[in-house]
């Protein structure tokens, strides 16, 4: 396999043949070629202000041996840590002052590789973040694998423009890669021993890519899902990460929150939000992500944060439905709110397991969700659709070149499910945003549903959700708020 | 008294020699004259689409014989509600199609008194309101009275304008009022007999307020605080509803939502939030607010309503710090998120009572910071104040008039609380909007302090607040999510 943890400290010369890694790459490790011009230092920016356990205590934590194993991570690989270094020079720290100096141990063989499947503007963000981590800390192979869609750019292969100069010209140009970042044109190959897999494909790309990967993911792999969206399956909707892990049987976890992906890469200080059911999976994740302005949080409810970075976008459409009105301030945060409310709803109907408010006050929840529906083109082909009385389709022509908008459909999507567990009138702003796009329904309708929104109307349990989701009826607790009948 | 029930229905005649209201007013509920072009349709916009229940349901379900009392009420005046009409005709429905015809009842005497104390932006926004439903229902007398500050406003008295043009031409104009609003400059006058009052007055002068109305409310009624903001004590931060029942002995509950005012005279759709102890006065409360474009959730973690209020006044001042700075909708999104953590947490510390995050998702919390983080004076001078190096001070003059600014007062009122209590490390937002407005520190920290937020770096209990609030650990029960550590 090409990518193998020895391709590192200039081991890779089968390799090199193969692919388009040049020299520079394979001696990332080296410290003194790691100054050069055009290398980006990768943990300058992005070196982490908190104390740092050396390399030694993280293996403990991390399932290395003597310390407990992993679940679900081979120890072939972490074992190796412990050992002595295998190619000397090589593996040693850079000079003190070099941007990783701040891993206190010397790094050692056997970390944890990763591979970034997908390079577009937030694959090519994330590959920057992970790469700088991976090439500070020893919890991972310091070599990044990035699969690439290979295109032409200006005469050249995009993977030789990124191995050569260390920028995805194309999807996220004015900003570096660490060195360490490999691209690779071949999905196998990309994969290949990669120990977690983060995917940040377009949406419509993960059943192909999963069809090609089948068989071929190491064995106890894990997967995280960058992907926002949901897929239509013949039961109505199913999330991009079980999809992954029906095809391909890794444990999947996801990264959601207000991530514009420019902003991440400018290193602007932001947040975000993994949902991981695994909470020793989950720590390696946030070491994997985490820098000084991309603050990570590590929740359980998985499906919840995913199903935010699907739903939102409904909600934003209703925000643009209102800006478009013309309506004001006040309007705007009640729809967002309102929508806020379906999305838990909604979560809570479809999430098999617990769905709790405390999520949604996560970075995938309100912070994303807020992001969208300022920002966002959901919102602003939205306005546009009020304004002009253009249909989604034509405004997705003009404005997107046409792409297809997140939102309505997902709305529909919505809307099939509802109906079929006759529910479509719990939740009034997702069957208003599907009704004026696909139904003719007048934009107006937007407001005059939320007038008898069940938030306001129904009888509560003392559950706040028990409007929605009635099988949470009378179970509330004396610690919970009471609420008034209408 | 003046403002007494008789007053309806040209009774009043013995107390309209000292007081201004016209004999229009008095007659307010004879249908033919509320036709009048000088008067809009209070009902017209506002009429409930709900279906509502005849008045003697109402009188039931809200304490009237031979129906529980509610508690606190006093007996007498909804006592008579049974009784057989006191004043003949006058006491009669309007004509039907009229806009008070969707009161299916006759309108009998001995409905709830309510006023109006303030009269300013908001106080004559919740005057449209309440004056409306008063006309509309049989819970609540008619006549709804509203102390005015009196002025000259283009050489005439205040009170005279609202009472002959039905406007407050100086603080809502362009906006009628019912004519059932009665505005009276005499404070002990307009407040006299009334079983609902509603405080509107700007926060500063509440104490005033209360000094003048002590021993002159009547035994029973009910206090609603409309006021943003909290009060200085000596042990620290005070409600202003704490203050008012302090000094009245009532018992209160509170207002807070994401409600500009002239948006809401304007009827555009929003919601707010009623934070009430009382399931039945909050029926009561939610009747007297509601309409169909001010959606009404009543809540019983009335501490929790208004702190709300006054906590998101800090958060804007650092979301307008990172608009000066040139920060993105990312940054912004998670300052608003972060802050939010705080408000939850501070609130946790500083109520009583419980403090539950789905609260913090009704319209006082999330949607209220929404509103006040996009728009908002807070907000604005804050930017101004990152992009200028002017003071606030120097600020306050420029922009408001030489007003002080809500967040940077409350910010120091917390400080000192914070400190005393050695909890300053855990709010590093509310405590670097201090620092930088108060003490010289670079506007940049806004951000370097949310990069060591703990919401990102403690150890959590199971519940998602265990890191501001000590007592909360090791409570966390299986159905909620486990966090990680950092």
């Amino acid at each position: 396999m090409l990518l193998c943890g020895n391709l590192r400290g200039g081991r890779g010369g089968e390799a090199a043949g193969q692919s388009p890694f040049p020299a520079a790459l394979r001696s990332a490790s080296r410290a003194p070629s790691l100054r050069g011009s055009d290398l980006q230092p990768p943990g300058a920016g992005l070196a982490s202000p908190e104390p740092r356990a050396p390399a030694a205590a993280g293996a403990s934590d991390l399932g290395g041996p003597p310390g407990p194993r992993v679940p679900g991570l081979p120890p072939g690989r972490s074992g190796r840590r412990a050992g002595p270094p295998l190619l000397g020079g090589s593996l040693q720290i850079p000079a003190a002052g070099s941007a990783r100096s701040s891993a206190a141990a010397p790094r050692t063989m056997g970390g944890k590789k990763v591979c970034v499947v997908g390079s577009g503007n937030w694959g090519s963000a994330i590959a920057k973040i992970a790469g700088s981590n991976a090439a500070r800390l020893s919890t991972f192979e310091n070599l990044v694998s990035m699969w690439v869609l290979e295109e032409e750019v200006g005469g050249r292969r995009l993977t030789e423009i990124i191995n050569t100069e260390h920028e995805n010209v194309k999807y996220l140009p004015g900003h570096k890669l660490p060195p360490n970042v490999v691209a690779e044109p071949d999905l196998l190959k990309a994969c290949a021993g990669a120990d977690v897999l983060l995917f940040v494909v377009p949406h419509q790309f993960i059943g192909k890519v999963c069809e090609q990967l089948k068989g071929h993911v190491k064995k106890g792999a894990i997967g995280v899902s960058l992907i926002k969206g949901v897929d239509e399956g013949p039961d109505g909707l199913r999330l991009i990460s079980d999809i992954i892990h029906e095809k391909l049987g890794i444990e999947m976890s996801v990264l959601m929150g207000a991530n514009i992906a420019n902003e991440v890469a400018e290193e602007k200080f932001c947040e975000t939000t993994i949902g991981c059911k695994n909470a020793q999976y989950g720590q390696i994740l946030k070491e994997l992500m985490q820098t000084p302005n991309f603050r990570v949080t590590v929740v359980q409810e998985a499906d919840t944060v995913e199903i935010c970075g699907a739903l939102k976008n409904i909600v934003a459409v209703g925000a643009g439905f209102c800006d478009g009105l013309g309506f004001g301030d006040n309007t705007k945060a009640a729809v967002i709110r309102l929508g806020l409310m379906e999305m838990i709803g909604f979560a809570k109907l479809f999430c098999k397991g617990p769905v709790t408010p405390s999520t949604f006050l996560e970075s995938c929840g309100v912070a994303d969700l807020i992001t969208t529906c300022y920002g966002g083109r959901n919102r602003k082909v939205a306005e546009a659709f009020a304004k002009t009385g253009k249909s989604i389709e034509q405004l997705e022509k003009e404005m997107l070149n046409g792409q297809k908008l997140q939102g309505p459909q997902t709305s529909a999507e919505l809307h099939r499910i509802l109906k079929s567990k006759n529910m479509v009138e719990k939740f009034p702003l997702f069957t208003a945003v599907y009704q004026i796009c696909y139904e003719g329904k007048p934009v107006t309708d937007v407001i005059k549903c939320l007038q008898n929104h069940p938030e306001h109307i129904f009888v509560r349990s003392p559950d706040f959700l028990g409007a929605f989701a009635e099988r949470w009826k009378g179970r509330g607790s004396p610690s919970r708020p009471w609420r008034l009948p209408a």
